[in-house]
């Protein structure tokens, strides 16, 4: 029989899966005899078991729940709804991949009309327990019965207007009873029946509530953007309730055992006195630093920080705690490794690993790839920063320089981006249902909240630029103005933010590229030196060849010949190619573009230095490069002599029903070979003169879009006939390869049969995606919206392979191709090629380079490290073999 | 080592592959001891060798040539050049599957200026001699030189008009001695180089001409059209020529030892006495029927029916010969399994299983299905045809019925039939240069030619209807008329062809479909009892089933319930749903269509009385029912109430930059269930209504274009909600499937995900080919000309299924969902289902049925026969088990 429910005491840390991140590590640290108050936890299995029942808690599971809920009684010597003593509970979730903020929590359960009045007696504290009775009507009220929260929280409002005070703390025992006696008469009157006051029934309400927000949108919106599967579902915590805000020496908090945004080895948190939990990371109030603990509860400070070290040597790596004080007395609520930015975690992976704390292997699994985009961002310019002036400072809450325009909501973000503005969103604090509002913006600056607000948490998981806390800042969402010490700033304006330091400024401020340093490039050396497979990148131009090597990157996985043909004065030539109406006329046009492209390419080796360079033949279909309106056409034909309703013939006949699926790639070259007999000459004189420099060369040519071997023998023909020739006239000794790119089903599916012809494969997981789903790219939208909705997809398959159906398709592929020609050369060039569960994948099939765009390639070289650390293969890529001298 | 050529002695009709069909027959009719003219075969591989070399002879095989010119010397006693003992050959083509007039040979090899003198001294015919000498001349000129054949008919033309005659026969020795010098002197002026005077250069050249002639763009046509591969490549016959022009008692004829258009046991011929073979083929003079030997030459007669019953028997088919008489010696040049209509073949095929001379599978198996496709075509309606006064008669070539406009040249039907116009093709007598413009014309009709011509021969192979040697013609090409007894005709005018009876009609005369019955009906049933796959038809209204049905099909594979909605009175609600911009907008629209559809399923279910109905959901892209011009649009938006430019943008907003690749298919059904909903609700009501009728029902729902298992989930989920409802609120007992297509290669991929929840899979091939391929049907042809003509497409593979690529698929995908699921049922509705070798790949993969249109039934019926036959399978479809009490 499937064990659904386990007391932590039963649980250990090795059980994520099925407990949860939050459910392990809460088992961990009990059987650790660390502070935790007792509890039990719901398996992500029941959660499962729960939708597969069509969204029921199955008998079996509710008996176990009730089981365990006497255990727990027993253990406590207390009991739910017992007003003598009463047993109260939180009720929380729990994935296996932290969700911070996207799931629902219920605090404060087992509160009734009699328990209030027994906790009161108990703790000598009314006003404590009716405070904690009113929060669990409210909450209850939202989480569960999706009652709006503003029913409740205008209560209080008029309370404490009535009252001529302010602040909920400035409320006495009587006014919270009286908030406590209007919040139940609202909710009956809202739900036609009273608050329910059987406590054994608030808990099932509330963990079955706690499933059902496993599937809410932002829930998956957020699983969507950090590739959580649906299946895994998320375990919820039963917990006795302790209480950080029972009196002047108590309190709630969250610390860090180093510091998350920059790394430092120093204790790092925040703490709310007299206060809950949530308040801390709801932003509410601004909290006080963990160092000024130290003076308040020295001893309490110190068993703290002794607790925080001996979590992080016990699970190797950089915990984020949370922690409540109940009268002097410390609790641990939560351990889990931290989030960090990714300065942070390159810092925490390079000074653990000096500490003699965990290997370089391990050290090099702590960082997450993707997070090494945001070191890569570009930073202010030095100069012009020096000359602005800020006009407020906030906390440093995720590092990264931004400018945009204000907007002050998310909904006003999306607007705006739509419209192509970069926008800096500007809240008072932010909440769950801003989360895609700070995806699109380009920084995030709050007034309130701290380094673990909301807004800072979720900034530093996207590795986006966040200030929080500017108590500078007045905000009027309504007016859609902020006031800066009596400056108003309304939508619009811009400004930027620094938040390495925390400084904003009201003008632009200019950025320079990122480079690879100090700690970064350590670990970065250590990737490289653990990974089996290159890492190569795709560039069209010698500027982004420099800046790929610049980022690591063992060479060019792909040059699209294309776009060195959409800048003006080339143009011209390339569309009198298009209108040609006689091969002559065309031969004339090219012979026109040789040169150009020719000296393209000599930049591109020269900046490689002898690292291979994949040129990929003219790919695009030909009307993507004729002008569309009828004032261009106009001018296109009188500037070539030709006559505008002739030129709007070729155009309106090279239009296409599919132009994904028409005349484009290989097609065009085997139907013109003279462009690629062209495009073949510019590549080899290229290599030849910049050989004759002393500057080694290693062109690859590579074929686009074939689906039959016949295309490529056909073009490698074309291809060989240009380039022997051209070399054997130089008399110089060079190697050229010709390859051909895997990007059609078919070719996929008789790869033995190209492997001959081909020196190399380069999978274009883009077109293998679009043709092998059905669905291109450009009219995927409405789709995807409808299928994330109903769980039919999870994320999008263009931006992370699919490994079940076209990875299946890699998978057959390169496996025949190298049963047939063991030496040939695998890779690819598609935007999975930075995408880390991508890279892993391909890793595991012997690839021997992924291509990205320049910016991804640490993560790329990161991925691949980490591939095979969980997954050593032997297979030692070719190209590290070749061009960097590795020994297998 | 490899053995390039053989004496005829030392091959056999097995080695049809090695030494092509006319050279494997003369070996074998050789070695039978029949009269057969010495000889040997280059073989089809020294061909493939020849074009791998880069177009050249090796001198491996040019050294074997030699040999076996040494030996065939040897054999006759006489040699190459030698005026005292001169050979003179033919060189001939030959591939494996016979394709008549689309390759090059070369007659009367060997003559010189000493041979003609030893020659005419040889035969005392010094005629003879120099008419042989020129025609090598024009011949080796026009095939092996590639001089236009005008330059020496010019010639012929000139003294014949000096002479003041006007036939070739009217021409003395002495005129054609002066032809043959004229011939060589313009020979040497277009060449700067005299006539080559080397017999063995003469023939060295006369071979690589044929191997050339395989490649040019005609035979590249045919074999397309008849899927040949051009990896087979053609041998080439060089043989001892003997003469039919040798005097009085000489002829050249072909026969048919059955009658190849009809089929009667009747031995069937022509002859032209005193003429080359080449003379009969091309139709320049009518020939002699065979019935008159038996009064010329009764002892060469009965020699020559003897031969023919003999090797009918020995071939166990019946043969299309060529033969000589040489000074009233007969030779046989050639035999082969004669080309005959579909409807000599049935009757053929019946008649020979009764004489007992072969058995049904044999006789299955001589039948070409596709030719079937002819005996479906419509015949004229009876009563119409006898008020119709004929204008002329000419020979039965092809029988069928075609009505169209005249057109007078191959490159007018073109260009008539790019209009929209059915055109009759109307020439003094077809080259191989017409056959494109004979395949796209409904009838052609010859004023010259018998019934062996080459008009008459392609004519029957593509079964076209067609008329031959229709004398009463005069027609002048210059100026498109032909004049008919004093009546001129012009381009454009209509004409009628009854090519069952050679008459022809001036007017248009309409046709009633044909039926299956006496023979035909005898050998669909063999196939029926054969066959182990069942086959269904794709029909979306009650009147296509019955067509079907009576056509032999096995229930409904495809009902596209979109095809319903193009009918105008029905397309206003269709197009309300569209626009509806609210649920319940589109709710309301929906109520107006269902019961629509339910009546046409009714239809459906009725004339299926209990077979199988495969209706799939709502298919194409919503875009495709709206309308494109301006006035429709503003007149839609009026009839709504709608105003024009919202109805304009709603129709913008569904445009797609590749619609094949995005909102279509079960894609519509996920974002609008409520669509699948009424379509399930009409299917079901539809077939309860049926079954209270008393009439067995079988409904199988099919869900288009899915590429995750999680949309069938989805689906099948909206559908049986409403369909077990429905049925169970009727009180009926009824059951019905839901299954899927696989046409996105990802579903393919991913068979064993989805093959739980799927009752059937159907295949669209379409789709699938075209995602396979990267390639979009609309879009293809001007990749498929440049393919073909380059030699990387051998055929469309929409039309015949890629077995390699898209085939491995299909094998991948079967496989893997029966190991999951043994019962789930297969079948395939894309085009593919009526071809043949598509259907015999499916047979192979024990597919339960293929579906294709009404009137390819029985062509797949037959596949499929024969396809067990060739390839026996255990499996049994379970259609043929479940709806015809078969038993395994």
């Amino acid at each position: 029989m499937t064990k659904f429910v386990y007391l932590f005491e039963e649980g250990n840390q090795s059980m994520r899966a099925l407990l949860g991140g939050k459910g392990a590590n809460l088992a961990e640290m009990t059987n650790l005899d660390l502070p935790v108050p007792p509890g039990f936890t719901i398996t992500t299995e029941a959660c499962n078991a729960y939708y597969e029942m069509g969204e029921q808690i199955s008998d079996e599971i509710s008996d176990e729940i009730r089981h365990s809920l006497k255990a727990l009684q027993d253990h406590t010597g207390k009991a739910l709804g017992n007003p003598e003593k009463p047993l109260v509970v939180s009720v929380r979730s729990g994935a296996r991949a932290s969700m911070p903020g996207m799931m629902d929590t219920v605090l404060n359960l087992g509160f009734n009309d009699r328990v209030v009045e027994g906790m009161a007696k108990l703790t000598h504290n009314r006003r404590f327990a009716f405070d904690a009775y009113r929060r669990f009507i409210m909450m209850f009220a939202d989480v569960v019965m999706e009652i709006d929260k503003n029913e409740f929280e205008s209560i209080m409002d008029q309370v404490k207007k009535a009252r001529g005070v302010t602040k909920d703390t400035e409320l006495n025992a009587k006014d919270l009873e009286e908030v406590t006696h209007k919040s139940l008469a609202r909710y009956a009157e809202i739900k036609g029946e009273p608050f329910p006051q059987d406590p054994t029934n608030q808990l099932m309400a509330a963990i079955e509530a706690v499933f059902k927000s496993w599937n809410n949108p932002r829930a998956q919106y957020y699983r969507r953007m950090n590739n959580i599967p649906q299946s895994w579902g998320t375990a919820v915590n039963v917990q006795e309730m302790v209480y950080g805000n029972m009196g002047e020496k108590s309190a709630s908090g969250v610390a860090f055992s180093r510091n998350p945004a920059v790394g430092d080895n120093h204790i790092y948190g925040e703490y709310l006195p007299n206060a809950q939990g949530e308040d801390v990371v709801a932003g509410v109030r601004t909290p006080v630093a963990l160092d000024e603990m130290k003076q308040w509860l020295p001893e309490v400070y110190d068993q703290f920080c002794d607790m925080a070290k001996r979590l992080e040597q016990h699970y190797g790596d950089m915990q984020d705690l949370e922690f409540t004080i109940e009268e002097g007395q410390l609790f641990l609520l939560q351990t889990r490794n931290g989030k960090r930015t990714a300065q942070a975690a390159i810092k925490v992976a390079v000074d653990m690993v000096e500490e003699g704390l965990v290997t370089k292997d391990r050290a090099l699994m702590q960082i997450n790839p993707a997070s090494l985009d945001t070191l890569l961002h570009p930073r202010f310019n030095r100069e012009e920063l020096a000359k602005a002036e800020p006009i407020c400072k906030g906390l440093p809450a995720s590092p990264g320089a931004a400018s945009g325009q204000i907007v002050f909501s998310a909904k006003d973000a999306s607007r705006q981006v739509l419209n192509g503005k970069k926008v800096i969103l500007v809240r008072k604090e932010t909440s769950p249902e801003d989360i895609e509002g700070m995806h699109i913006a380009e920084g995030i600056l709050t007034a309130r909240g701290g380094m673990t607000s909301h807004a800072a948490v979720v900034a530093r998981g996207m590795g986006k630029c966040c200030i929080t806390g500017c108590s500078d800042l007045l905000i009027d969402e309504k007016a859609k103005t902020m006031t800066v010490k009596g400056v108003v700033y309304k939508e619009g304006d811009v400004l930027s933010l620094d938040s390495s330091t925390g400084l904003v400024y009201d003008r632009e401020i200019h950025t320079v590229p990122a480079e690879i340093a100090g700690d970064f490039e350590t670990v970065m050396n250590w990737a490289k030196e653990t990974s089996k497979m290159n890492v190569r990148a795709n560039a069209d131009n010698p500027a982004d060849v420099q800046k790929a090597l610049d980022l690591g990157a063992g060479g060019v996985g792909l040059t699209r010949t294309e776009h060195m043909f959409f800048e003006k004065d080339r143009i011209f030539q390339f569309r009198r190619m298009i209108l040609a109406k006689t091969k002559e006329e065309r031969l004339e046009a090219l012979d026109k573009i040789r040169p150009i492209q020719q000296g393209d390419f000599e930049g591109i080796f020269r900046a490689l230095k002898g690292l291979p360079a994949t040129i990929r033949l003219l790919d695009p279909p030909l009307h993507e490069f004729l002008p569309k309106k009828d004032q261009e056409i106009t001018d296109l034909a009188g500037s070539m002599g030709l006559d505008t309703e002739e030129v709007k013939k070729v155009i309106e006949s090279l239009q296409e029903s599919n132009p994904m699926l028409g005349m484009r790639g290989c097609r065009l070259a085997v139907v013109f070979p003279e462009i690629a007999e062209m495009q073949t000459a510019a590549i080899i004189r290229a290599a030849i003169n910049v050989k004759k420099e002393g500057i080694d060369v290693y062109p690859e040519i590579m074929v686009p879009l074939i689906c039959t071997v016949k295309e490529l023998s056909f073009l490698r023909k074309v291809i060989s006939n240009v380039a022997d020739k051209l070399i054997e006239e130089s008399g110089i000794d060079m190697h050229y390869n010709v390859g051909t790119m895997i990007e059609i089903p078919r070719a996929a599916l008789t790869a033995d049969e190209i492997a001959p012809v081909a020196d190399f494969f380069s999978y274009g997981t883009n077109d293998l995606t679009q043709m092998g789903f059905g669905l291109s790219r450009d009219d995927a939208g409405p789709v995807l919206d409808t299928y994330y909705q109903r769980g039919i997809f999870e994320n999008d398959p263009t931006a992370i392979l699919d490994q079940k159906g076209i990875g299946r398709l890699v998978k057959i592929s390169s496996k025949e191709a190298r049963e047939v020609k063991p030496e040939i050369h695998l890779g690819i060039c598609g935007e999975h090629g930075g995408e880390p569960s991508s890279v892993k994948f391909l890793h595991g099939l012997n690839f021997d380079y992924v291509s990205c765009s320049p910016f991804r390639v640490p993560i790329a070289i990161l991925s691949a490290a980490q591939a095979q650390i969980e997954n050593p293969r032997d297979y030692l890529s070719s190209d590290l073999e070749h061009f960097f001298g590795r020994e297998k």
